[in-house]
């Protein structure tokens, strides 16, 4: 049905599920950078499908249905908003660089940000008007969506400390369902959160393969290992 | 006391008033593009003064005190927001290019946009969150500051209108009085606004000079004549 920069989607027989698999390529730059990297695929499958459970079990809805192999899941069809949510806890990457604050630095609040999602405009950052004058979304979509991805950035910062990471920053996609709902949808792996070590602000996350650091599937493991021991102590 | 871009700025002997020289020069790009015009300063300077003066008419306060003499004004002193306020009524220029809306595109409402006002970073787009993050405006500031752009839209459209000029965008500067009042500050001339002639769509502002298009002054010389004339009709 659709292949993208990291899933590819198939539909099945049920009009309102498909099939996701996860595929070992690693992107950067909006795709200027592209690496085969074995074992990718499998991990961020297994990584975003315990973060939708883990969200699931805090009362937060999202496309996921079920892992189905190592590399697929169920999940439901959504009308996807052109748009991808950001939300910051701590400067880093691009918002450190556009905006000279250091990396690192703890932000006063959780800073939102809207990107038009749009390959060859390479996903220039947005403002409400923007996103109402380009028809993304209406004012009542805007309101839920940033109400939604604020309390998703609650979970997701406590499901990362029970794992001894810090959640720095992170992507979120939003759909629509066939019965209007706005539901958290695509993926939240170290892909798309930048993750540090509680310890030693070692990245745990896609960076590393940004900038050359070394490969990523040893701490893309570790990041899995961490919420899965999580969740056996329990 | 300060030399910008565009213009001098000197203390007085009333501590709440500056007096300000506009330059000959011209820039675009942040500076990249630069150029001594003779006789720019001269028109930049009557058409803000102009437009400042019909903007009060309308109830729209400003920093302006008055003209001193044809290159020069005296200003009510502020402490400037560390912003630049742009509303679009008409697609062009960055927006056109980094949304992919084609240039003399209508839009829906005048969208307003805030940039931050740095030359080293190179004025970035930023949003409302930004802006509380980086302390350059509280809640109650961005909402006034909107209120009022919003405000000298509505009456710059119908000034330039009386002209037979369309506004097609725009970038504002607002500051705060000692009695914390907040006031529209800087400039509004061609080197500011995107201003096409009504009928031909010509373009009569500083698109002219950063794409090479020919000499700005006798354009800007219109813009002022146009102004004048209509002033005195009335
Ligand atoms: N529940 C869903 N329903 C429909 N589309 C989805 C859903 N979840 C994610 N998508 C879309 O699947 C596509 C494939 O994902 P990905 O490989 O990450 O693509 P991209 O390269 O566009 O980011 C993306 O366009 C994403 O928005
Ligand atoms: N009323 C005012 N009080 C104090 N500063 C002002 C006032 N109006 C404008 N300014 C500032 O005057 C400076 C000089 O203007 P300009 O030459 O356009 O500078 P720039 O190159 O920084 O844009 C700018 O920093 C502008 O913000
Ligand atoms: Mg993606
Ligand atoms: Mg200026």
């Amino acid at each position: 049905m659709y292949e993208g920069k990291a899933k590819r989607l198939y539909e099945t027989s049920e009009p309102s599920i498909l099939w996701v698999t996860y595929k070992d390529q690693a992107t950067a730059g909006n795709g200027a950078k592209k690496e085969a990297i074995a074992g990718k695929g499998q991990l961020n499958n297994q990584i975003t499908s315990m973060i939708f459970r883990k969200l699931k079990e805090k009362d937060i809805p999202s496309h996921f249905i079920m892992e189905v192999s190592e590399t697929d899941q169920l999940i439901e069809k959504v009308a996807m908003f052109d748009l991808e949510v950001v939300i910051r806890n701590v400067s880093a990457g691009s918002f450190s660089r556009r905006l000279g604050v250091d990396e690192g630095t703890e932000l006063a609040f959780p800073v939102l940000e809207f990107y038009l999602k749009n390959d060859e405009l390479n996903d220039p950052l947005i403002n409400d008007d923007h996103v109402l004058a380009l028809n993304l979304a209406d004012q009542k979509e805007i309101d839920e969506i940033k109400r939604q991805a604020h309390n998703i950035n609650n979970s997701l910062i406590e499901i990362y400390k029970e794992a001894g990471i810090r959640l720095i920053d992170f992507k979120l996609e939003f759909g629509k369902t066939a019965k209007e709902q706005i539901v958290l949808a695509d993926e939240i792996s170290p892909d798309t959160c930048r993750l540090w070590d509680e310890k030693t602000n070692n990245r745990l996350d896609k960076d590393v393969f940004r900038q050359d650091l070394g490969d990523i599937i040893p701490l893309y493991q570790e990041v899995l290992d961490r919420l899965t021991t999580d969740q056996k102590e329990k």
